[in-house]
């Protein structure tokens, strides 16, 4: 008799459920449900407008996705509730609520509802950014050690900017709040009646370490007064390493699911980070690409290393065993999708629409017709901005070697070779700072569309390429973690190692770097580097000073 | 009783005449013949092949163009043969063609017909590069003084290559060949019967100085054995400065045009130089700039100096009594359509369609739209290399700012704006070795079609900008030139000042810097400076080193 697992993956703009057979990894079932507020960036349900840069969501939209999907996967698949073992849930981050300390989202009262603090900020939302400066630069001031964990700068999407902004502009909600918690842990508490925290949004987002807990009172009292016992009074919670068993379904949860009642939650945890198992990783030295509009970059250690640039190293924060370092490029696939917009002619299009192609798919066509060093040019890939491994905001794209006969497609071709660039300097970032990275896989959607581009990965990165299998890569890593949280004496698993690799896919074939494209390809990589370091590193700091031009104008 | 003068100017696909009214300056017709045989650059009339970047022109189409446009300009303004005091013609340059001792171009015998090297090399003939190479390594070599009146930097397109490469590709020709020279004294010779030389087209495209004369017998002898003697053996005449009288309409040439026997003509000129009356400049100080795909840019001076990146300094070259200087912009307009070609979306031509207007046009009208600094984007007019004031073919372009948001028209104005930030360095370049420039008038298409790229000029330039009105520089330039040579006695002009007074043609309005403009210009041209610096002048050779690769790939 098959025993199965649901990952239910919480998206940007919906949520997904994936059920899975434990034993074979078969993905049986998928079902999606599009938030019904989706993101509200101008104005609250109730019309109450929201200021610049902000972006919430409504937590009973989540409510619908487990309601929805958890059923619809079972019915899909014909799997009775008795043989779902477990259950295992990621979220985007940080993505937080104020709660009280039932678990009830501040916005569920009335007296609430048009406080757009009361609800839940999204990832993106951005108007915390003030709060984030100030935080980095006290940090600084300070000589906080952990700011190194962080590659020197807290991001403004993160814990303590969000929490901070409240209180500064809602302080009653500050103040009514008994909870402030990631949307991806306030899920397993509705599935589980209890309040776990994952070490992964505590490490990666909320300037959390195993070893030295959350910063010190002093530094928050430094930031506002009112913050001195942030910790204490609003993250009071115990924090469990990832791979852990939160609990189990809840009679009340089972009613809204249609799973039994003491079926088997896992710890919450990261869309990106949660994919790290789903393409088979369980060791050190493999990095881990999501390549979408922006990528993530998932790596294991069996060490802590301080990394300049990266976005968070954190212990039992991937995968349980291990510390885990995650690293990012804030712009990749939005450079191609740039093109598309702006460097796309209407002789184009229509050549595309006789033969049936997608605007990227006729600009891969023409690029892959390209050898390397052919189109004369050079791409700096910060469109916007840098994140690893320079981690500034205010650097902007640059194209080199553009003559009359410049095409768009080899515009595109160098855009692509420029963000491989900027991964292979974050893969050298790590293993000058003892950190191995030995393979490289991909998953996210460039890496499922363009076989040219993983070419040019594996040729610039001298390194072989594998591609996830799995169109599903969050929500297959979070049934993994379903497996492991219910154990082998349920018909999971104890080791995640063995989950991963039973559970977790890749596509034969991969991608070998090719001797001639990786010469070329070092000597192209080696001017990046020269103007990465002029334009990144102080050498000529035009591309601020134009920013800084761009805004008084 | 009124009196006329025409000019015709030869350009690279026609021939236009213009009949002016000697007194009033006023155009009162225009004949344009298209040269029936164009440019003859992949084979000659009887079929036989040429080489890349061969350029061939037939002499029998300028015959065409005097008997067809003077009878016609003629007729069409009603005016007799006995009030037109005198014909100015200008050519494209270097054009030039081998021909026996009475003038009779050698293409003309049946058995040189398909002889290609018997026809005119047409100014943009490139298949002399090799030969150019070597001219400038062994005038290196040499320590040749005059090297330097050209920047450091013979063109390919210059007269000794051109007849290097005759020598060295078929010695027949070379040998039947009396003289080697340019369309533009050719065609006076067809006028007039007898061969003068012009000192514009010897002293900026023959290596000729009014004191030094040509180059040594030895440095020739130093590229060839057999050019040795080049000067006494194909190019012995006398070189009349520009502004005089060459001679007078024989009996041949006035059933030819229809002008009376004894017409006067005036000395040959060159197409861009010859603008320079056209546009009322009998002084120094004033730079003119013609501005099209390229820009090129003439100045007059009263001292010999030396700048760097000129194209050449001629004494008596552009006005006789001054020092004409030259300079050049290897892409200007280009880059602007290289936009139109490469950034115009179907959207933007969906939208020009709806508003009636060229994609430049909408492109401009946008673009209008932006204050100075907005884009944050600064680029390097490198698109077709650099000839002012780096000389250097392999530099090439640079986009610099780019975000997610960066809009066409923001890349089309800022290619407006490094084309005037190049502009500038020239005008600094000029008045940093003592050349004094303090107005900028322009002319060609770019000036009479663009109002937003002038203002940009006027505030990058921070200099008042004046702008031709006539649509015919070059012809009515000739057309003064025609009134000088025939002299006051006449009733033409005895003074090139006056006369390019009377006749040359300024618009009434002109753009003045905006203040506020000037210092974000200023500060962008900083930005500017230290790119140009950095890419052009061995900061980091990157974009020699991508050029070589290209050439390998």
């Amino acid at each position: 008799m098959s025993k199965y697992s649901i990952g239910v993956d919480f998206g940007t703009l919906s949520g997904r459920a994936v059920l899975v057979d434990v034993d074979t990894g078969e993905e049986l079932a998928v079902s999606v449900l599009e938030y019904p507020h989706a993101v509200m960036d101008k104005t609250l349900p109730d019309g109450t407008p929201l200021g610049q840069d902000w972006a919430l969501q409504h937590p009973s939209d989540y409510i619908q996705v487990l309601s929805f999907t958890i059923p619809q996967v079972m019915q899909q698949a014909g799997a009775e509730a008795k043989d779902v073992i477990g259950v295992g849930i990621d979220f985007t981050a940080c993505t937080i609520l104020p709660v009280k300390k039932d678990g009830t989202p501040l916005c569920f009262f009335p007296h609430y509802a048009s406080r757009p603090h009361a609800y839940v900020k999204l990832w993106k939302h951005h108007a915390a950014q003030d709060k984030a400066n100030r935080l980095n630069q006290i940090a600084q001031e300070r000589g906080e050690k952990w700011l190194a964990r962080y590659g020197g700068k807290i991001s403004s999407e993160w814990m303590f900017p969000k929490i901070w902004q409240v209180l500064d502009e809602d302080e009653d909600i500050y103040n009514a709040a008994d909870y402030f918690l990631e949307a991806a842990d306030w899920i397993v508490w509705q599935l589980t009646g209890r309040q776990t925290r994952n070490a992964c949004t505590a490490g990666y987002k909320a300037i959390w370490n195993k070893q030295d807990g959350y910063p010190s009172k002093a530094f928050f009292k430094a930031l506002d007064e009112r913050l001195e016992n942030v910790v204490e009074e609003k993250l009071n919670c115990e924090i469990l390493p990832i791979g852990a068993k939160a609990g189990e379904i809840t009679p009340e949860a089972a009613s809204l699911t249609g799973l039994l009642p003491g079926t088997s939650v896992a710890v919450a945890n990261v869309d990106a980070h949660v994919c790290v198992p789903a393409v088979k990783i369980a060791q050190k030295g493999k990095m881990l690409a999501i390549m979408g509009t922006s990528t993530c970059h998932m790596l294991l250690g069996d060490k802590e290393a301080m990394v300049p640039g990266m976005c968070g190293v954190v212990q039992d924060g991937i995968l349980p065993g291990f510390y885990g370092y995650e690293a990012g490029q804030s712009c990749v696939g939005d450079h191609f999708a740039w093109v598309v917009q702006n460097c796309f002619p209407p002789s184009y299009e229509k050549e595309a629409a006789q033969k049936g192609l997608s605007p990227h798919e006729l600009l891969t066509q023409k690029a892959s017709a390209l050898r390397p060093g052919q189109s004369g040019l050079l791409c700096l890939d910060w469109f916007n901005g840098n994140r690893s491994v320079l981690v500034d905001v205010d650097l902007t794209g640059l194209i080199l070697g553009l003559t009359l006969q410049t095409k768009p497609e080899e515009i595109y071709r160098a855009l692509i070779e420029a963000t491989a660039f900027g991964t292979r300097k974050i893969v050298e970032t790590f293993v000058q700072n003892g950190v191995e990275v030995n393979e490289f896989i991909a998953s996210g959607g460039i890496s499922q569309k363009n076989q040219m581009a993983m070419q040019i990965y594996a040729d610039v990165l001298n390194l072989p390429v594998r591609i996830a299998k799995s169109a599903q890569g969050p929500a297959l890593g979070s049934a993994i973690f379903g497996a492991l949280a219910a154990g082998k004496a349920n018909g999971g698993y104890d080791d995640i190692l063995q989950a991963s690799e039973r559970i977790g896919k890749l596509k034969d074939e991969f991608y070998l770097p090719d001797p001639a494209h990786v010469q070329v390809y070092n000597r192209l990589y080696a001017e990046y580097s020269t103007l990465h370091d002029y334009f990144g590193r102080g050498g000529n700091d035009v591309m601020k000073r134009l920013k800084e031009l761009k805004r008084k104008a």
